[in-house]
């Protein structure tokens, strides 16, 4: 859950839950903008009582704003800054003086190799100095991936519906043409691919987002047997990948045919968004067309801290930093479950136990989603429907379930709590039946 | 003076003179598969005495490496390893948790604060927090640049001719088509430009790339005429601004119409390219574009280096770090010009004393620039010709004088004089009269 910020900072980042604590001192962000928004509406003859309130999508394009808050999975103020300052002030203490001017734009070997075998021992992937390549956060990897994907010959990019906006908003950018693949409670139904013409699929099978089921074992086959049968590649988005904490994580599906495969995975959900790292695991048939990406956008992170991460990896710092994540959002997510299920039985919280999010499916027969997100931003809460994630922004209502996407990441420790509770306090007040006023006699 | 390292390495980044040391523990680069190359291409009777030997381009196609290694005007063993070290140390125990999580894309608050500080002073710059975008380096600073031209309409760039292969590549690599703006000794001949039909132009007006020549107050009043009488846009690329050793900078062009300017300038050459760090300081009527390509690109540097930077200029470790480096360009111009005019009085140095290279045209009569660069390469020196900076890479000979392009900001310290002193030996020797064999009786 994530207090809002400004716009200028939110607008461009990946989305999730917009939920605004009026105790957090980020409140007069886009959530009070929204209240005010409404108001003046109200004010100005615009909205009535009884009118269907106005999506908060809709009100941030009123507002100029673009609509979409962060899930920042991991809460920053869990970021080890003592051992990452020990690390850094080795790196800077005994980097070659090589390690000071341009570097080769793969990224750092020493990083490369660091990454390779953290990424082959935690999920499985075949990855190697050679095809793993350094970029700036997961967005940017996925970015290059589609590029890569276009000049190798690729038109139509086949996207999960529903996913992430910035996903339809990063691939539109890359000049591919995006169709919408549907999923289910078992994840991407990859047997709809074949009729898509689709060149290629990006997909997250660790963790679905924004519905948090894990693809199944029979689809993962029916997808791998499409890339297969048409030459088709699978962009595997690994968000959330390690931090499955209920069991063992799946490993990830790059691990069953690198030759068909890209791996993308970030470290702004493990370590921190700050950081901007993320890899890119590709087949050797896109070598080429990545390196040239590369070449054009010009963007890498910085050495140093490319050595720093490295360096992070290999003392174990980096494996012991996640366990510990684990447990600080399955402690979370227990609260949040715990909360939502006490004061709104009605509610049904879908998903793994993994990462930082959760899907709150609401019952039949109450508010939609547009008006209770509408309602919610008059308390101060900026709350986001799951239709706001469908491909192309298509409203679920009236065709599916409505629900919310909840980010529990954040608020950081103190505040996570009454947020918890202030979304408990909202959401039960909008399934509480109201009595009717008594007719006159 | 660069030792060129894996073409994997240097085949990414601008590229300049390629200069290998046969006492440097990295010639086993391009320089030593470029002998081989040679010596393979005789011995396979595709070389014979007397043909012209083929070109670094050429010899390095046919190696299945791309040309042009960099010129690092920033020496990496002048890094102020302690002094960064210091701030980072600061920025971690100090930084907002906030810090940590999904950063503005604009760069952070306070990095865009101190650079708009700084660029005031030091180059004269109008620039802002809100007209300032923090980006990945120069080369993504001009691709961000010339993608939101191209967003803003424009379809036609005019580039410096010579310049850059790499400015070429990346302008091409953004959509714009790009047209040759001859420059002389003056800089670029902005008179022409109303003749070439360009929407944009991008010059480097402080210290032209590769001519070393700084843009005339004439030439600058003539573009900025063209960019008022066109609605033309002017990129400056602050090539080695701050640099100049000989004395006071001439101020930035933007300086002088902010409106009809994009800024962009770099900490890769005043402090180390392993930081990834540049800027672009944008005319209003861009900055839309210029914030839906970085959101599309969706590549930034990490906040916490940002941090970093942003104190390092705070407290003026910034400035004293340039004035030092500017000392340390000053002496090794020093040593390069003194060499060759001893060694090889008929070479002419040219361009002004400023960054970190220089150009030695070549006397009539002598080796023309390819057979010179190919038996450098035999001599395990890798040098590269005026003619590689050609727009569209049209060979200089029999079109102009042929030149040398020299790099003199590395190799490190003790490597650089017996560096220089090389060049001297292989110059002197290209250039002295062979005696002819005696005739029999």
């Amino acid at each position: 859950m994530v207090p809002s910020t400004s716009a200028g900072e939110d607008s461009w980042t990946s989305p999730g839950l917009d939920f605004l604590i009026s105790v957090d001192r980020r409140t007069r962000g886009l959530g009070g903008a929204l209240q005010q928004a409404i108001r003046d509406g109200i004010h100005a003859g615009r909205l009535h009582p009884g009118d269907p309130l106005p999506s908060t999508r809709a009100l941030a394009a009123d507002l100029g704003v673009a609509r979409g808050t962060v899930v920042e999975h991991a809460d920053p103020s869990s970021f080890p800054r003592q051992g990452w300052a020990a690390v850094m002030r080795r790196v800077l203490a005994e980097a070659p003086d090589e390690a000071f001017g341009y570097a080769d734009p793969r990224g750092r070997p020493e990083l490369r190799a660091a990454l390779a075998g953290y990424l082959g021992r935690a999920r499985g992937v075949r990855a190697t100095t050679a095809n793993l390549q350094v970029c700036a956060g997961a967005g940017h990897a996925l970015g290059i991936a589609f590029r890569a994907l276009a000049a190798h010959g690729a038109r139509l990019l086949a996207v999960e519906d529903p996913s992430s906006p910035r996903m339809h908003e990063i691939a539109a950018g890359t000049g591919l043409d995006v169709v919408a693949l549907p999923c289910d409670g078992s994840g991407a139904r990859a047997g709809v691919l074949a009729g898509l013409g689709a060149d290629a699929v990006v997909v997250t099978p660790a963790h679905q987002y924004p519905l948090g089921v894990t693809l199944s074992p029979q689809r993962r086959a029916e997808l791998l047997a499409w890339a297969r049968g048409t030459g088709g590649i699978i962009v595997e988005d690994d968000y959330d990948g390690e931090l499955r904490y209920d069991r063992q994580p799946v490993q990830a599906l790059q691990a069953l045919d690198p030759g068909r495969v890209i791996y993308v995975g970030t470290t702004s959900k493990s370590l921190a968004a700050a950081l901007r790292v993320g890899w890119l695991v590709g087949p050797p048939q896109l070598t080429g067309q990545v390196a040239d990406v590369i070449r054009i956008i010009n963007a890498w992170p910085s050495s140093l801290e490319q050595l720093a991460l490295a360096r992070f990896i290999e003392t174990g710092m980096f494996d012991r930093h996640i366990r510990r994540m684990r447990g600080i959002y399955r402690q979370r997510r227990d609260l949040l479950v715990a909360t939502l299920s006490q004061r709104v039985p009605q509610l049904q919280i879908t998903g793994i136990a993994a990462g930082g999010h959760a899907l709150v499916r609401l019952p039949p027969g109450g508010p939609g989603e547009h008006e209770l997100v509408a309602k919610a931003a008059l308390a101060g809460l900026a709350v986001d429907g799951l239709s706001g994630y469908r491909v192309g922004g298509v409203p679920t209502d009236g065709r599916e379930q409505p629900a919310l996407v909840i980010g529990y990441g954040t608020p950081a420790g103190r505040s996570y709590r009454a947020a918890v509770a202030a979304l408990g306090d909202f959401l039960r007040a909008a399934y509480t039946p109201q009595t009717a006023p008594p007719s006159r006699p």
